[in-house]
């Protein structure tokens, strides 16, 4: 596993605080893996049969059964998705910060100044060791003069050209495409079977609102994130949201829990990730009493996808994994809970 | 009509800025004017035959006719409405802050001292002159009293035993009976065309969240709404949301088009308001290209309801009614207008 992205001085919470983000949706885009093929008769065939499946038809199976003691009402099945690592693949960086890196290469031109201005000039180097000693304050000023300074409308427009041409360093695909089948199928059985399907992720929601319905079936308003301020104001006879380089809500392991009840205003009964960031929203989740499901996905597969866990610098499951053997959440082995990783494979 | 509510210095935006909130919603609670009849043929029988009832019907069967030039997919079918005075009466004064005076009552006992310290001791003694004397400092005090230190779930609580009890000083009913009748009519019209219907509410968003569903049909994930910030934190084994006496997002004026974009990601095509904290929001849905629909409540009927509009110390209708001239938004003559106000009338 190759990390590109500077691990000193780097850390989850420097590039969430800054991957803010937030647009109003419009129609359909680029090729996806989108739609999960749910097969007449199992509604999860990406998945090897074992512990880990049984886990999550244990869990659909109770809470669905009408008149069963577990049984949870259609309006209350909430269950919440992380992204980047969950959904799909974080790795070697975070795509929105890929997105950032090649902005500031799109941008340069009309920024000359760049080329002897850092954090830009690392960037456009290539120097990601030079970024690197730039550390959270270099990141945050790259965050910032990529997400910021348009409409809302203007970057969701953004977002989308860029995830139309951008490729995946070591599988050259787009982005979209790397997202988890298994993931997918499970999004997809967990509507079928009533529940409402959030992403609540530490990524900019405005960054993930333009693709989330044509990719993973979760439409703009079930996308919470972390996000920067934005103005309203009325130019030239057109009411626009205009995006200011200034933190808003960084959606985040104990920003979780809030930024799902201040955006859902009901406590998940199931909740999905893969790292620490993702602890308090699994414990606001599963910790309330009833019938609660919680899993983690857990990367030990370094062929097919990658193999982390403690030791990296984002995506870190440390305690997250030991809180799931305390708790009882599904730990999902990549390697061998899944057939497929991806559609394409 | 009487105007309980100190005037000068409490303007809406002081009660707005400070009516802050967020609870998690449970069930089914006391008894409400709930769901509107949809007469076989006339889904808005409480509306009188006009102008303004052709409006919303032509408006509605524009954007729902397929294959029409007008037509609009179900998922953008948005529309955002306002709480106080366009869905449910506001005078004489917010129904909010009614229940923060009553919090204060209260809460009395356990703070002996509030006898002699203002600004408890001007809502004890029951001295609304002397409230007004103490200004925005004075209202935002009581309102963090009331609304922080306490956990989301127990808030909720707290909000849902008052409105069981408390009644309105002139129609001596329950606040939530109080909710327009030919609005609940208009709410169930559109859910029934595929919109899906949002309140953008001044108010608390924590404050509504737990009656809006049995209100209005509207489940919580669905108000916006102002709130105070919350924070995660496990005590004795149990996670929970504190909330905190610090504003978070203030839900009016400009800041309607950010909260709608903020938490739904997608532009309405239709939104109702009743005053001057609505007009960005009318602004925002309309003023984009397409059939779009904006509608003003205009209380004019002091017999059944209230009459008022430029001079009112909240609620005002005086910027926002100038625009809807000017934007050909649908002004309800609510005299004329409407057969009913209320389901109990």
């Amino acid at each position: 596993m190759t990390t590109i992205v500077p691990s000193p001085g780097i850390n989850r919470r420097t590039l969430v605080s800054t991957l803010a983000v937030l647009p109003v949706l419009s129609g359909t885009f680029f090729s996806t893996a989108a739609q999960a093929q749910t097969a007449t008769s199992d509604p999860l065939p990406s998945w090897n049969d074992g512990a880990t499946k049984q886990s999550i038809v244990n869990f659909v199976t109770a809470v669905t059964r009408d008149g069963a003691p577990d049984f949870v009402a259609v309006p209350q099945r909430i269950a919440t998705f992380d992204n980047d690592g969950t959904l799909w693949c974080e790795h070697p960086m975070y795509v929105q910060f890929a997105f950032a890196l090649d902005r500031v290469k799109a941008m340069a031109p009309l920024h000359p100044d760049w080329n002897q201005k850092q954090p830009f000039k690392a960037v456009l180097d290539g120097d990601m060791k030079a970024l690197a000693k730039l550390g959270e304050r270099g990141v945050a000023e790259l965050i910032m003069v990529t997400h910021a300074g348009m409409t809302s409308d203007e970057f969701s427009k953004i977002v989308v050209d860029w995830l139309g041409s951008a490729r995946d360093p070591r599988f050259k695909r787009p982005y979209t495409e790397l997202v988890y089948q298994p993931m997918l199928e499970l999004l997809a059985y967990l509507r079928a079977n009533g529940f409402k399907t959030y992403i609540v992720s530490g990524g900019g929601i405005e960054f993930m609102r333009p693709w989330s319905e044509r990719v993973y079936g979760v439409p703009p308003e079930q996308v919470v994130g972390s996000s920067i301020k934005t103005r309203f104001e009325t130019r030239q006879g057109r009411p626009e949201l205009f995006r200011l380089p200034e933190v808003n809500f960084v959606d985040d392991k104990a920003g979780k829990p809030v930024g799902i009840n201040q955006f859902i205003g009901r406590r998940p009964i199931a909740a999905f990730g893969n790292s620490d960031g993702d602890l308090e929203m699994l414990q606001w989740t599963t910790m309330s009493g009833g019938v609660r499901f919680g899993l983690l996905v857990h990367h030990s597969d370094a062929d097919r996808e990658y193999a982390y866990d403690r030791n990296t610098p984002f995506g870190r499951l440390d305690k997250a994994l030991d809180a799931a053997a305390l708790n009882k959440w599904t730990v999902v082995d990549m390697k061998n809970d899944w057939k497929r990783v991806f559609s394409f494979a």
